[in-house]
């Protein structure tokens, strides 16, 4: 495997989709994103053929262009999601690539006055503008999302509250089952914040003036920065912890907003949606650092009793930490292609 | 320093006490129990004087014997404790060692059908016991207990629920805000029990027939089986785990009864028992693996806001994670030793 | 900062060079090689000026299109580079991105029969082609080598074996003093090879079948092969592991090959070279994972040893492990502008 | 099991034994040692019968009194030992606990002017000491030495030097393959040292003045200097390192002092000691964090190579790291028992 390029057998448009709904977030972030999709091979040849599309999107501090990231020994997602299709045994799909990046790393593809109404972007601008401009299948049955971490969080939940727009999903690693993922990383939150006299903002400021990930803190404040400011912003946009930043102790009525949003807890919720989808793949890997892995199994158990039959569910783990797992991408891809409505 | 042992200043007694309490307990573990009582210097010489009394106990695994231990460069506290009274300096106290071992590896100190009557043990019998056979002065005010991580838990609630025996304590990194100690343990607990069908019985089955944690499970396992033996037990002592062992989702109504047993939730429920302590001492380790350093500063946080004065407390977090911090328990006991009434 | 894209001041020009010297490789990698070269801001205003030129290699398993992949807060360093020299503070240079990359993962920069002649093709084809094609100074006072790790050491040797092209150099990381950079290494390995008979040639076959790096034993054994087709491969090319793969007892004269290519080994072999080096930026994490620190400390003290003028060397530990430390290189960058003949 | 203690079968005698070798020991360490003396079941009852000797040797900062600690679960080696002989199936030996403590926290059992004559004192005073109070059997055949880690090391070494008195040993996880085993320790210690100006006698100043090991250098540094107090001390005892303290270079001709000692380079030279041992146990886990699997594969390699027949040696890799194995031990000496001349 030659490790600089390939041809794609396919096709990738790179567009800018100027948003209405993003426009003036409050965290001054663009209005204008980068959208890429991506045709199959054979979509320039039969103009009267039309395609299911999968829409990928990102785990957290992703942005766009680094789907195009090289790494040793592998190729982009980019490539290796056009060679399930260009050996012809899998039926072509267009896949989207959609970015919902922020400032704080990411949107968890939410609306919140934290960040902006990213959610709405993807569901009310994106997927209509694509489906204006190239030959989708305009169909729920022929829709699908896809992700991995905070990407698998927003695939699991799009579908919960768009059951109109997506029928089909893909959870890597998505976050859920908030008490494991999430409650630890309160605890070091607490500790790197001795540093800063336990005030988060006051990490922020420092961050935003050296070399990023240069302070152990970094990774975790950033994180919890960010999902408070999509889970549990204050109406003016203010970040509100789920945690006193001193004790670590909860406060309840902060922490329930986040677990509002915890995919396990919210199958319940939208049972209608969840037992209408017709795929969900889901997998983990088994060490996964943030127990998504039992998020996984979670969130697998309760589609399971809210009565989704088994046959409609592929549910794998592997053996893996929470990073490297790009190559499950293609696998969900072509499993989802085979059985989205065309 | 040489190694090998000291001379005491003062007079270990070593004593075997059998219980009625601890009879036919549902482990089957022994009710004769051993029981250790140090006289400081000077016991013997005046028997007029009487003495405040603190009781030592042990964190999760210990028992008695282990108080003898030696480590390189550290002398073991029997030592260091009778070092604390030898200089003069420090007025006398009677200390007593007090072992509440189970197969399981400790009983948390409190009743359960799980494990045995150990809470009713320590101050229905132990107490007494003592009282009946040393000059001690029979007064709360002149009785504290102290512990390590378990033995710091049952430092906190003993005297919540006896606050006519014990009216000051010393916790080093004893078990608190059960969110952050006790949860991560789950989500590894559900990965250990891959092994074993998910069944932690089956677990306890092959612990017992092999050389003990040799496997990495057996750690974590025998601390969840034990807590659950003892916070969580069904009325015929079965263990109960608070959580679902495939998916590790909390069972709500279980792991509200070990919620019932956290310390920090506790302040309020037994408030008029903690304001009338007269002496808390509480440290940990800033990197403590449980998180006990923030379990230390949300109990003290609880204690300040349900109206215990700041000169009554002594707050201390050093530099030091969960292990090696035997060297704290002079400091406390010495401090204790000045405040308990005489 | 917006995570997408910037525009350059300078300009990237993409070629692909086909070599001679690389043509029939014995491990059949391409002979055509990609080659960047950025022209900086003001280069194509005035043609009368000629510029030093700073010769940019990677680390192990780098291949030339990662310099593009996009980190969530930080530029590729093509952006940072380029902004060294947008703000016309510091002087222009060329800067050119080598790709020396093979299926093993890398070359060392060295000629071996294991890979194929890498340093003569950087050196007899890439620097005459680029001193062909741009208006460089041709002088090996106005040309540099830098890298990080094994590019670091690709910068300590080229100079060394080619004063006549090169005199200066910056080293972030670079392999040095092997006992503790490799020597850990070669016991880790043996203990990955348990899974493969002991046989990294099996290893080898098996990685080559399944997604990479997907077992812990994949970087270390990479490396160690890798490693070993550049310092102790064969006449015929089979790379000789320089340790017994059973006991990881050394093996005396393969290992003597590998301490012949340690730089810190080869200053005084290389004396006259090292001493005619005009500017020498050497810097390392103070938690380098290999110890490459106290390797920089090594290697600087052995250029003080033979007589390095301590002001033409900038050293600098700085808190870091070894990696993400890509926002160090524009720093050496601009100190070789500011150093280099023009 | 219960965790407090075990009635013996045979009995155990605790000496003083004043060696005369040790006073005046350069560290100031005491002359009269504790000496304990395990007879096996049945020693008394027949005072015609004489029996094998195993003497048992501690690991680095080992002392006599920690033989006796008690670890939850697990019963001590005196209590395993004698279970060992208490079946009646294994024949009963005589076991000796000898101290070999120094202020530095051991003495790997050699002669130095950095430490004592600790080898001598073992040789000379301990073992006729025994024989002249016990019923030994008095034969290099009927004797054997074991140890865990530094111990496996004198166990090792002890026999070479001394095959009139030793016939027989157990090695487990001893030190072996130095440049595994101690170069990466030299490696952090450097890194330790910069806290300490990079003299290590600034930290072992540093280390006498506050609870020991509260530091992360402790270890390392402490097993430094200690080893090469015993390795390479000067003639007048001052300890001179093997490395350079600021760049971890090694200083040749004191690490080949080191490599003098290294038992898989011993055996060579002392060929003619090796291939007379009738009975020799090497094991070590197969995660050992000092690579002594490895070590331990190197050594039985090299007792192969110079005619150690196969069937006088049992060799096991089991899955552990360093610490825990001690369930090892009384393998080990049944193993020896059946195997030593009666």
């Amino acid at each position: 495997m030659l490790p600089w390029h390939t041809e794609l057998a396919g096709r990738l448009d790179r567009h800018v989709i100027s948003s209405e709904l993003l426009r003036g977030n409050p965290l001054g972030d663009p209005h204008e994103r980068p959208l890429w999709v991506y045709l199959p091979p054979g979509y320039d040849d039969d103009p009267t053929v039309r395609y299911p599309t999968v829409y990928q999107i990102q785990g957290y501090t992703g942005h766009l262009s680094m789907w195009e990231n090289r790494m040793p020994y592998r190729q982009p997602f980019i490539e290796t999601a056009d060679q399930v299709f260009a050996s012809g045994e899998t039926p072509g799909c267009i896949v989207v690539y959609v970015d919902a990046w922020t400032t704080y790393g990411g949107s968890q593809f939410v609306d919140s006055p934290g960040t902006g109404a990213y959610h709405s972007y993807l569901c009310d601008e994106v997927v209509p503008w694509v489906d204006a401009r190239y030959r989708t299948i305009v169909d729920r049955e022929s829709r699908a999302i896809a992700g991995k971490s905070s990407g698998g969080f927003g695939a699991m939940i799009t579908p919960m509250l768009r059951p109109d727009l997506f029928g089909a999903l893909a959870t890597h690693a998505g976050d859920n089952l908030y008490e494991l993922c999430y409650l630890p990383e309160f605890g070091k939150a607490v500790r790197y914040l001795r540093d800063y006299d336990q005030d988060i903002l006051r990490w922020w400021a420092d961050f935003q003036t050296r070399p990023s990930f240069t302070k152990p803190a970094d990774q975790t404040l950033l994180m919890v920065l960010g999902c408070t400011a999509c889970f549990s912003a204050a109406p003016d946009g203010t970040p509100e912890l789920p945690f006193d930043p001193r004790t670590g102790v909860l406060r309840p009525e902060v922490w329930q907003r986040w677990l509002d949003w915890d995919p396990v807890r919210m199958v319940e919720r939208y049972r209608e949606a969840v037992t209408s989808l017709r795929a969900v793949w889901i997998d983990a890997g088994t060490r996964d650092e943030w127990f998504l892995d039992l998020g996984a199994e979670a969130y697998r158990a309760e589609l399971a009793r809210v009565g989704v039959p088994e046959d409609r569910v592929h549910f794998e783990l592997f053996d893996a930490g929470h990073g490297g797992i790009d190559y499950r991408y293609p696998l969900a891809l072509g499993w989802l292609a085979h059985r989205l409505a065309r």
